[in-house]
Parts: C-alpha cells; sequence; structure tokens
C-alpha cells in the first residue's frame, strides 16, 4: 500500500490516535531490562496488542539516537516489525541544505522506509524539497509546536501581519499544490490558534502532538475538528500509552488506554 | 581539554578553516571502495594529512545517516580516531521539545562525544536549552544560512522592523549571557548581511558554511573579518578539500588545499 494511502485508510475509517512509540530505557518495565534489546521487545509487546487499534506509530528519533547504534538497531527492527500496512512516521524533525537534505531523506525513507517524516521549515523550500520528490510519502512540516517557547519565533508577527507560522503554513499548501504530499505539525495545547487557522490549514493532513502530558485536551481538538467536518489528522498520544503501566500488564494496559481514547473520539463524533 | 578550550586555541592561532567531513560513498576514490568501511578509511586518511592544519573538522551527521547503522558506525570511528585534541562539530541541526532534545542532546554530546553542536531555532528556547546545560559545549544556532531558500522565512521582515534571522541572532545573545557556550551559524554567501549585522553578532563564535562549491569568497568573509578586528569564527569548507582529488593522492591533496587556504588567511590577516 503507497504511504499516503495508509494515512488516508485509518482517518477515513475513524481512527486518529497514533501511537508515539518513544521509548526511555528508564521508564520501560524492569522485567524486560535483562533482555537483549528491552526497546524493541518493549514496543514489539506494544505493538502486538494496539495493531489493530491505532491510526499510526510515530517513532520520535532522538529516543533511539540517545543510546546510538544500539538504540537505532531498536528503531530499524521496530519499523520492520509493524510491517507494511501501518501508516510509520519518523518524527526525525530534519532540515538542511538541498544536497543534504537529500541524505536525510534517504536516511529516513530509503534505510528506515517509514512513510512520513517531519521538517524543520527555517531554512525554506529547498530544505525541505529532497523529501518532497519522494512522490508517495507524507511530509509533515512544523508550524505552531506544543512548547512553551513557540512564542519565541512561532509567534511572532511579521510586516504583513500575519504571524510566521501562519506564513509557514502557507507556504506548505504552495509545496502542496506542487507535490500534493505535505502536512503540517499543529500542537494540541495551541486550541485557540488551531481555530483560527482551520480555514488557512485548508486540507493538509494535520499531526498533533501534545495531548496528555503536555496538557492539550483530546476533546477539544476532536470537538474542533468534528465542528469543521475535518478528517484529516492525527492525534499523537506517547507516554499515557506506552506507560500506562509498568507492570507485565503494560501492553494489554497500553491497548486498553487506546481503546479509551478512541471510544471517546467515537462518542464526541457521533454526538456532532 | 574542553570543547570550548579547543575551539579557543584553534582560532586564537589564527587557525580558522574546519574541514567538513561529509563523505558520500558515489564520490569517494574507487580504491577505497572494496575495504570493509570505505567511509572510515576516507575519513581516516583525510585526518591523518589535515590534522596538524585545521581547526576543526565538522560532521554532518546526514551523509551517515544516509546508509543507516552502517554509517553510523564509520561517524562514530572517525569521531573517536580524531581523538581529544581538536574541535569537532556534530552538524546534526536538531530541535525538538525540550525533553526530545535532552535525548539528541545525549546523543551527540554523550554517546557521539562531539564538542558542538548545530541546532535549529524555529521551536524557541525550550527546545535548545538541554543542549545548552552541556557547559563545556558549544551551541551553534541556525540564523541566517547559505541556501537560496533562505529568503523564505529567515530574512522575513518582523513588525518591529527586524528581519527574523536578526532576532534569532538576538535571543541567541540572551542565551549566551546565561550559558556562556553559543554560537551561531550564517552563512558564507550573505556577505552583505554579514557586514550589517556584524556589531549585533557581538562576540558569538560563528560557524560559516558556504565558501567553495556553494559560492562564498574565502577572501570576502575574511576580509570583513579582519577589518572588524573579529577572530572568533570557523569557515567550513568540505567538498573543494576532501574530493580534491579522487585518485590514490586524494588525502595528500585535501592536506595541500588546506594549506593553500590557511596561506590565504594569513596573508589577507598580515595584509590587513
Amino acid at each position: 500500500m503507497r504511504s499516503i494511502d495508509k494515512f488516508n485508510t485509518a482517518v477515513n475509517s475513524g481512527k486518529h490516535i497514533c501511537v508515539g512509540l518513544d521509548p526511555d530505557i528508564e521508564k520501560i518495565p524492569d522485567h524486560l531490562k535483562n533482555s537483549d534489546d528491552p526497546v524493541f521487545l518493549f514496543n514489539k509487546s506494544i505493538i502486538d496488542t494496539t495493531r489493530e487499534e491505532t491510526a499510526a506509530y510515530k517513532l520520535n528519533f532522538a529516543f533511539y539516537e540517545a543510546t546510538g547504534i544500539e538504540g537505532l538497531s531498536s528503531l530499524k527492527k521496530t519499523i520492520e516489525y509493524i510491517g507494511n500496512d501501518i501508516f510509520i512516521i519518523g518524527d526525525a524533525k530534519r532540515g538542511d541544505i538541498g544536497s543534504t537534505s537529500a541524505m536525510y531523506a534517504k536516511s529516513v525513507f530509503d534505510y528506515f522506509k517509514c512513510d512520513s517524516v517531519t521538517l524543520h521549515p527555517y531554512m525554506g523550500y529547498d530544505s525541505v524539497q529532497p523529501f518532497l520528490v519522494y512522490k508517495e510519502k507524507l511530509n509533515f512540516v512544523l508550524t505552531l509546536t506544543s512548547n512553551k517557547s513557540a512564542d519565541n519565533f512561532e509567534t511572532l508577527t511579521l510586516s504583513t501581519n500575519e504571524k510566521l507560522y501562519q506564513k509557514v503554513i502557507g507556504k506548505v499548501n504552495e509545496w502542496n499544490e506542487k507535490f500534493n504530499n505535505c502536512g503540517i505539525v499543529f500542537g494540541a495545547t495551541q486550541l485557540t490558534q488551531l481555530q483560527e487557522n482551520i480555514n488557512l490549514i485548508k486540507d493538509l493532513p494535520v499531526l498533533l502532538p501534545g495531548v496528555g502530558a503536555q496538557g492539550g485536551s483530546l476533546e477539544d481538538v476532536v470537538s474542533l475538528f468534528n465542528k469543521h467536518n475535518f478528517t484529516n489528522y492525527l492525534i499523537n498520544v506517547s507516554r499515557s500509552i506506552i506507560y500506562a503501566s509498568n507492570g507485565i500488564d503494560f501492553a494489554e494496559k497500553a491497548s486498553q488506554e487506546l481503546k479509551k481514547l478512541n471510544t471517546e473520539i467515537a462518542l464526541l463524533s457521533s454526538a456532532k
């Protein structure tokens, strides 16, 4: 299945929760720690219990890179284990000058075989274009992020009276006209701005981190999208799913937590 | 030696050229390609002939990540081979929310043992802070980059009449007051802007890519810095050094090219 088709299949069937596989070796259950590859074993167990219910998996590369080659080996094994049927986001937040970005694209798409990537907009079009030429992939560009310091630069007002992140959304729409494989990252903690910019976003796929540990509300985000009949979105949830328990039942509890969130979305959608 | 001391030792002794070890397997000499680790062998040969004359080595992670675990193993071996006496820049252009940036910092500083890193400013202070807390390291934040699309966002005018990249330079100065281990990346192709902002940059260490293949002029950049008695800078040169020859004499030619650039800088400095 093409990467973009996997995304569409998920969201069109009402699946919007993306499980963030961001394993921190210090937080995974003790009984896994003596195995050969605790991180992979942790991920594998969670994939086994969540595969049917998740819209996608998002793997933040930082959590794997932290332990170097060992971690990247766990990353590769995890992606192979997920297989070809579920949308995989390589949350790598890359961006460099063109010829170098092409190397990053090779890494995320050809080597790690992700369906999708997250990208920094700062350096502009030619830093993003080497990813866009992978026509069947989906490229999520950072716009307004979920962290507090988003107000350092992202929300600055330009001389045109736009905010910087709004200018970025506009550019992503331009790039999408040409390549038809762009999306945006928008923090779930930024609800007012999401509401204000829903028309500017048009039909761009939206990836929303920030629900749960970072303070974003699932109900608020889903209600907003429902109100606008906007279905092209994934909400990433990591910690509250993967660390739902740190006992031997962690994978079962992860699945229960995911089902709970899916039920909440279904109820909100049926009530609209 | 502390990372920052390595930087200072280099620039204070008049060394300003940083060799960019960005090996592309398709461009390295044929006679290396049958070895176990052609990329490491290529780097090792160049390090052997340039070690005495270089100010620093910059390793762009993209070139290693492109081949996955194999490439990252070459990266790690290369950094170990350079050893502890020469300033090493991990050109990884990272940036994520705080807890995740901490994982990237762990990767670049603790695992790969770089002295320094390059960072995206887009997400603001809390995305950079986990790197800054490594007090003895040096953190180069992207400001005005050397690529054409720098005009998409970096040079946008804010409502305060500043350009975005100028606002970034201002923030980096603020962060530097607290941590004293910040620098900036400024494209060597952006000479007019470098001239205009030399006072804004204050004493921040400056890393300049873009000389050579990208069109920046060594003479222009060095003359400008000399005029302002500014010595806190590294000019990265990659392709014209590491691919000075693709025969068996590649390492010797790389060394000759580096010496030629060093002589040019010395002449410009003595003539000022």
